[in-house]
């Protein structure tokens, strides 16, 4: 599909042009020519007063290409520089780590360091949880990948999948308050990688896992529980299905279906459709059917890895068979989670009364949503740019923020449900439709709204550590 | 010794008092008639307008028990809450991890995350080198640690050192615009600590190895720096010998003596002596001689690890044999990196016309300066309330500064001399005396000249990697 100009595809051009020419007025011409948006224009910080700094919107490399060289032949504007804007910003990396207070002078020394620090050793010696409540653990989520399965672009190795985890870090921060650092490890091996991410562990008060492929994902996180004492989220899994099932109970609101009553199609059964079937499961939905390359899965199909032999084994209770087409046929819910453009609306049309569609490929969805539209009632993608967005950022930072917040040893099934509840809560009481199953990705209501629903779920579960004030404080005492 | 009043072990009292009482006098009379200092009284951000908190010094934890209880006994005065000020300060940790820009909507999240960031992920999988311009690799820098050496507290492990780390992270942003991470590890075995840290290397553009006991830190930082092509530097060696020298060096102006002439007595012959050694032999000093707890080390004395039998190869010309006093017989110089206490004034009475003294075991010297001062000529120490203070955050910070920019691939022995010649030179144009042998860990210059002179050295060197625009800017091409 065609892409929309937008900022994914944008550069700036440094550019200057004499009084007697309307230089704005030639650019803007030929960018509208070309199909592209100038997005803004201004005066650089530094540079001559009649230089502007010009931004673009395109919609892919090569439409980027082709604008700037219709920019170039504008006569009398001069292009003194072009920086592609995505480029540009991730020089140098996105993170920065700082101080918490600054540290001014010989007092601000001895406290924050030698002296003063030896005294708060000592004290997490006497007691290791106290590193909970006196170092940067009590904040601090590493957010580690091996690089295996980045974003849709698939096995590109670490040092490729760290622009990702810092701008996981970023949103962590941003939406959640949570302090989150990027850890991407050379190696690929399951063992390696649980060895490692539990030997660094007592930096950190949680770790969220990213991007690692599908069977291996499954086994990393749950060995890596089994290892230490602070919450495991493999977000892919976890994250996506907690989103997915806030938006799908919605939509069955809309349609005015029970959820026992569904026909879930799966398409794309890895990580991710692995979890949101577990969790949709534990919701109530009775009947999912699991579709990937091979076909429909069934209990006792050849071929299946224990992660899918399991899938068949607690889904698809008619034990149909076949490919897609079969699986769609009078379903009421298709997931896709698997790669652009492999629905047709002659799928969509063999669906029950009122499809439910959620094409969450990305960028590109499994059809594209201006086709699939006049044959569904309700349609989400993973896109900013259409209704009913599906993406992590909704739960993610907020669960980590309630997990922190309770002392949580580990996160929950209970815990996810609370926040699935918690998110498909906030769009309700702002009125369903349609277009509105799930709230917007940038509602600070929400990450509060599921802190404190992942808080208590997390302390009615009990799996919490025990709640230290600060030693020392008060009774001045190295303890 | 007895610690004078000071910030590394204060406390603020949150305290009123009615108007008709001088609740301040009152407080600093018990307060001086306690030995304790008021260090400030500021009004509260939040409380009543009534309210003061006051801030006092002491020199111990039983001083400060004392004073409180000197203070609580004040009439007319209500204490209403008691914070130990160091560990107020280290509540919650002492980073923080935030975004270089901000993430304020939609258009900032499609350029640092999806689907902007893939463009950045694949540019980076066709040149991992990129990662060093696109990433936070550029700069930033792991503070690692076993945790098997604390400062001088011993072994307690990782989650007791986390604080040490943190404070390090800081000293390198402050001093050196370095950002720095703490990796506290959960294994004390070294290949588990090399595998560890290689493993994680792709998220770091250089390790900084921090308080891990010898002789396995030589071990470590070998077998690491074989395995990684970023810097790998154990501060407790390196920083501490660069910085030694350099005050060595201008000592030695001081007292009108040429370095080859020195007979250098070192007390303690772990990471720091070791690397001290290896340093000042290569500067040119010829005559060195290492005591531990088992006496003079010599060439062929029995039951040294291999570390400590190189050592006593390469030092010792004369296989001098015996104690500290025979040692200290007729030295040039103290090099103390052991413990308190260790030194009597007997001992320096016997070294050479004009001794120089280095006691830098920390907080307490090898000898007490006070004691020590009318039979020496230049007396130097890691504290900061003695002239000539050797701390390490005159050198490390700038160190990593001018490595991480000229894209070094290794700190070189050569990139060591060049920092503490730079940090020599600064003192010395300041005008060189006995109180004045090294600058003071807050000069500004000295971290610029250090980066400077570091940045010529590994560039002069040759090992660094080939110099990178950032890809993609200026040609709108994702290569």
């Amino acid at each position: 599909m065609k892409r929309i100009p937008g900022p994914g595809f944008s550069f700036t051009l440094r550019v200057s042009w004499p009084d007697a020419v309307d230089g704005l007025g030639l650019l803007a011409a030929a960018a509208a020519n070309a199909g592209a948006t100038i997005d803004q224009v201004v005066r650089p910080e530094a540079g001559e007063a009649r230089q502007r700094a010009v931004t673009f919107f395109c919609g892919s490399l090569e439409h980027q290409q082709t604008t700037l060289a219709a920019l170039r032949a504008v006569e009398g504007v001069a292009i003194e520089r072009v920086d592609d804007d995505t480029y540009f910003g991730h020089r140098g990396g996105k993170l920065r780590v700082a101080g918490a207070e600054p540290l001014l002078d010989a007092r601000d020394l001895s406290r924050q360091y030698t002296p003063g620090v030896a005294r708060i050793c000592r004290s997490i010696a006497n007691d290791v949880q106290r590193s909970f409540v006196l170092t940067q653990r009590q904040n601090m989520v590493a957010v580690i990948s091996d690089g295996s399965a980045i974003l849709g672009l698939g096995n590109l190795g670490p040092e490729a999948a760290l622009p990702v985890m810092e701008g996981k870090a970023l949103l962590f921060k941003t939406f959640g308050g949570v302090d989150a650092f990027p850890i991407v490890l050379a190696t690929q091996d399951v063992d390696a990688i649980v060895e490692t991410a539990a030997l660094v562990a007592p930096s950190f008060g949680g770790i969220n896992l990213e991007d690692i492929s599908a069977p291996r994902c499954f086994e990393i996180e749950k060995k890596l529980q089994e290892r230490v004492e602070i919450p495991v989220f493999h977000d892919d899994q976890h994250g996506t299905a907690v989103v997915t099932l806030a938006g799908l109970v919605n939509a069955a609101k809309v349609v005015g279906k029970r959820l026992e009553d569904l026909t879930v199609v799966f398409q794309g059964v890895g990580a991710a459709g692995t979890a949101c079937a577990k969790l949709f499961l534990s919701a109530g939905i009775r009947n999912i059917v699991g579709v990937n390359r091979s076909g429909i899965l069934f209990d006792g199909k050849p071929g299946l890895n224990p992660a899918q032999r399991h899938f068949a084994a607690v889904t698809n209770p008619g034990k149909i068979q076949g490919g897609l087409a079969d699986a769609m046929r009078g379903a009421d819910v298709f997931v896709g989670l698997s790669g652009p453009d492999t629905v047709t609306v002659e799928h969509i049309r063999t669906m029950a009364r009122d499809p439910i569609v959620f094409a969450m490929s990305n960028p590109d969805p499994e059809i594209n949503p201006e086709a699939a539209g006049p044959h569904v009632r309700v349609m989400a993608t993973g896109r900013s740019d259409y209704p009913n967005q599906i993406n992590n950022v909704i739960a993610f930072p907020g669960i980590f923020r309630g997990a922190l917040d309770a002392g949580a040893k580990r996160i929950t099934h209970e815990m996810n449900i609370a926040a699935s509840r918690a998110i498909a809560a906030i769009a309700e009481a702002d009125g369903l439709s349609p277009d509105h199953v799930i709230p917007h990705p940038f509602d600070r209501r929400v990450p509060e709204a599921v802190a404190k629903a992942v808080h208590a779920a997390a302390i009615g579960g009990g799996d919490v550590r025990k709640r230290l004030d600060t030693p020392g404080v008060g009774s001045l005492a190295d303890v």
